[in-house]
């Protein structure tokens, strides 16, 4: 989206409630609702997504007013950024925008909890990522592989950056891809798998772009993600640990969240696939000595995962019934079980020529 | 330490047990006591190191046998990694080790928790740090500004890196510093404050190399931030949240901690300062209605820090004692509450410019 229709959008919800003023209405903004009863999956698109359910936000409301003043204030520090060029971080704007309202012992804002659900009412009202609106999230991810970026003036390429990588920041808008030279993307939950497959030369040997998560991918690890395979259609591959948590990041990258439903079109990789681990690749590769009980809590979470759309898939299905029936789980790194480069050399190499993946 | 003394160390370990079992003593090996009691700070070094007290772990004994035999497999599996010249994280070790012992229910370990511990007894029985044995611990840091290294036969400028910067890897033993091109090396707490000095370009304009630590440093990054140190004599400064926490994460910078006296050597940078936040901030830079209030959990642990030596300076018992007296904190955001560039424009260059350090 062009800096132009981001301040325009800014600026009209400003002249909008002015007009409202003018004309002597009570003036108000219209959101969104971000309930889970107002989430929705596309089988089609396999993707979350928010439904039509709107509410309004009136200045003239005890319960409303505060949040309206907020929503204006952070509109406002939004135009201001993009105007400037300059970005903050989601606790720099409550810092920013905190202050004492005159005559009164009211802040504007107490503590973070209350900007941060004001800036997603922003991003669904404007239909405008926070990332767009120089908000920045926190940052988590590393990348290596060919693949060349232009960032701020600087040309980067990730096959030269050692045994580091780049370290991908929490806002990716403005980064172009020069060239990206692979045969399918790999995104690993771990650090420790990532520095493995990049020690081995996994991404040289085997033409791909290789991302690290570390856990759950940031909001700029994913947009990351969705932009590579948007420019280049290049296969997506997710490697997790195989518990629920592991299913959960893979998921979020594929289909999105609950609570990022409102911008899936732009974090979600839907043709994403799923690499592995999986159950069946605890016996098909050995690991059975080398799996850990799941906990309660896993099961629960398997339990709950087991009703989601987007887990409705019968490979999904049965995958969760065998992890709640076994009561297993395994990690990354029981690979290293059979030899440190097993992974590199042999099991991932298998699965993707077997094309062994799971929807 | 070069590969073949790291290598000769390691054998040694081994013949030396094979000539007690020839001699047909009880194997042991020697192992220096980590306990609080074997703990010293060092006033003049102004770093935590280990005293002298030692114990011995016997093959022939029950209680130390399972250990003893835990130390040997660690040790030859390490041997095999530097000969191999092959990284592994602290959990592919575990999983690359634990197996059945024939003819008995016992496995070699349990749980990485039992190899964890074998691993740092044997970086203090032979002096050698985890990373020179080839074994990862988990990375986290960033680093961007004018210096130059040579990795993996990559040569790496981190100016030229966009908004992403160098992602730090868990080792950097091999990392060769080509160029610093830099007055000051500057240590920031947080991703946040990372991304605010490096787009407004602070590491340009005040010539200095700046390093992200994402909270309490990984060994990767002290380590990196020792090397820089000792090869470049640049000023080291640590900026951090005016909270305990913060104040422990630049201890650790500087003098080393309990867990790692051992390594205090190659870890700490015993001449880094302190150059904020500050109790006297607060006050100074008019962020007295941006502070928060302290839980009971920070004033116990500022309470404990006045006890340590290495907090024993004047200087960091009247910032401790004025914390626990105000009962408040402040985060290295708030000085957003001025204007967004406030820290690299006023608040940083104003503290260099008056050494207005703690020590």
């Amino acid at each position: 989206m062009a800096r132009k229709e981001i301040q325009d959008k800014l600026l009209r919800l400003g002249t909008d409630v002015v007009g409202q003023i003018k004309k002597g209405d009570n003036p108000y903004v219209s959101i969104p609702v971000r309930a889970l009863s107002n989430v929705k999956f596309s089988e089609s698109k396999k993707t979350l997504s928010l439904g039509t359910q709107e509410s309004k936000r009136y200045f003239v409301n005890v319960a409303h007013a505060r949040k309206f003043m907020q929503t204006l204030l952070v509109t406002s520090f939004c135009k201001d950024l993009v105007e400037h060029d300059i970005h903050a971080s989601i606790r720099e704007a409550y810092y920013s925008l905190k202050r004492n309202i005159a005559d009164t012992h009211e802040n504007t804002f107490e503590e973070q909890g209350e900007s941060d659900p004001i800036i997603v009412d922003l991003e669904v009202m404007l239909d405008i990522l926070r990332e767009q609106l120089h908000l920045n999230a926190d940052r988590s991810g590393v990348a290596a592989g060919k693949v060349t970026v232009e960032d701020r003036g600087d040309i980067i390429d990730w096959s030269k950056l050692g045994s580091g990588g780049w370290s991908i920041p929490s806002n990716v808008e403005d980064i172009r891809f020069r060239k990206i030279d692979a045969k399918f993307v790999l995104v690993v939950e771990k650090n420790a798998t990532f520095d493995r497959l990049n020690e081995d030369k996994f991404w040289a040997k085997h033409d791909c772009v290789l991302i690290g998560t570390h856990g759950q991918a940031a909001r700029g690890t994913k947009r990351l993600i969705h932009n590579i395979h948007l420019q280049s259609k290049l296969p997506v591959y997710v490697f997790t640990d195989a518990d629920a948590y592991g299913y959960y990041i893979y998921s979020v990258i594929k289909s999105g969240s609950i609570n990022l439903a409102h911008a899936s079109e732009e974090f979600a990789t839907p043709s994403a696939k799923f690499i592995g681990l999986t159950m069946a690749d605890i016996e098909n590769f050995g690991l059975q000595k080398y799996t850990i009980r799941a906990t309660d809590q896993d099961i629960k979470r398997a339990r709950e995962m087991l009703k989601y759309p987007w887990f409705g898939a019968k490979e999904w299905q049965a995958e969760l019934k065998l992890m709640i029936e076994r009561k297993i789980k395994a990690e990354q790194e029981a690979l290293a079980s059979r030899h440190l480069k097993f992974v590199s050399e042999e099991y991932l190499p298998q699965k993707i020529k077997k094309k062994e993946f799971l929807p």
